[in-house]
């Protein structure tokens, strides 16, 4: 009898904002493929004996996304519920649609479970809401890691900056100053508001916020390190109105961008 | 003691896709403030006696925003833990932001909850990832209830469209055949797969899918009433070729678009 494979999103990260239904699959799985991402309070309530981390090989280097489709295939026919746990949503930017068609392709009953998506719930931790209806009147999600394999225009910086909405970069730390720059030179006023936040909904998560042209400057001051979203907007500049009043990881005292008083987060 | 306000998402409509923190917050509260969008079966969980819905007046007319900001300031006041709930993620079109800034500038403690967006949710749900590594480099979501003081042109479908990826609409039924006209026009490929998904999640769940030419007619023909979401992009052609093995609400059989024999749910 084949097994279920649930194709499951872990959120942000604190184990809080699992949904209800992720919490239970976790449970009752026989096996949970997961990489890195969920990040170590969530990857630390798994019993040991039925985790299998598909996020690194011996040696160091990524597994190949068709070892980890064949792993998942041949769990569930050999009987196993298997949770496939991805940071976040596992169909935003998690190559879930990819082990979504391989199972279909090779008759593996699925479902989907959709979680908290890091670019919504890291920057709402934050005090930064996605779309404000004076402000954004609509939101994209892109990723600062392209695939290498895909022509370098894919990401059109001149059409997102052109919706006049608010931008999400994903995995976006070390291209900062690539994709920020082409914002600008696409038009994109360099006054407009940015925030990193680091970690969101972390323990130790981070926040700093500068604007298009001093957002770099602000990432190498305080050491914003991968994982990371950047908010782009007007929006972004709502953390700083805000933070004095906001409870929870990303409140004022949990997130201190570094240890100086020269101003904080604010670059 | 002013009380906390926590500003809650509860995700799509299944109970299970509420976060932990979600659930648990629900029941500690001392008051849940909420309207219709967070649906029938998670609504039913509140006790009747915590229960105040800011979705409706008598008469039948909206509260005005400005209302809920005030009642959310004198419940704290008084000492209340207040749940905020809203449909999906507080801060997609879901006025979060504007409750936030008005919790801080009367000095209220606030915390911020994130949900499942129902843009990715339903989606994902659907078998329809809203990104994929082949097809979609980013994914935009927008409202087709469009705030009727703003400019008209808020929306700039044409940079939508230029963009390359998915584009989500969220409110979007009785507007379809204006912005897919907006988008052909823009130059969107008519045979771009569109998919709509109404109630997505719930037990009745239901979904239609065809193009940017043909899903007018196909809405039409299943008679997709609001909520429901818009799917457009490549992605959207996803459901059909996963649809036999998807376990769960989102599922062949939990989900006919209609009751007749014609082909079902494509157009």
């Amino acid at each position: 009898m084949t097994g279920t494979v649930y194709l499951v999103g872990s959120g942000p990260g604190d184990p809080e904002l699992l949904t209800v239904r992720a919490a239970r699959l976790i449970d009752e799985a026989d096996v949970v493929l997961h990489d890195k991402l969920p990040g170590p309070e969530i990857l630390d309530r798994i019993p040991a004996e039925k985790r299998e981390d598909v996020g690194k090989r011996a040696g160091g280097e990524r597994t190949p996304q068709s070892e980890t489709n064949a792993r998942l295939v041949e769990l569930a026919e050999a009987g196993n519920d298997v949770v496939r746990l991805k940071g976040g949503d596992p169909f935003v930017f998690g190559r879930g649609g990819e082990e979504m068609a391989y199972l279909a392709e090779h008759g593996v009953p699925f479902e989907v479970v959709p979680g908290v998506t890091s670019a919504v719930g890291a920057a709402g931790v934050a005090g930064i809401p996605v779309t404000h209806r004076d402000h954004a009147s609509s939101v994209s999600f892109v990723t600062g890691h392209e695939d290498p394999t895909k022509d370098e225009s894919a990401v059109d910086w001149g059409a997102l900056a052109d919706t006049g909405g608010t931008i999400v970069v994903l995995m976006g730390v070390g291209k900062l100053p690539d994709y920020t720059r082409a914002l600008r030179e696409a038009g994109m006023d360099p006054e407009t508001p940015v925030a990193l936040v680091e970690r969101g909904t972390w323990p130790d998560m981070r926040v700093a916020t500068g604007t298009l042209d001093t957002i770099v400057d602000a990432r190498d001051e305080h050491g914003i390190e991968p994982p990371a979203i950047t908010v782009i907007g007007e929006v972004a500049a709502s953390r700083d109105r805000v933070v004095e009043f906001l409870q929870g990881r990303g409140g004022d005292g949990a997130t201190p961008a570094d240890d100086d008083s020269d101003g904080g987060e604010t670059a």
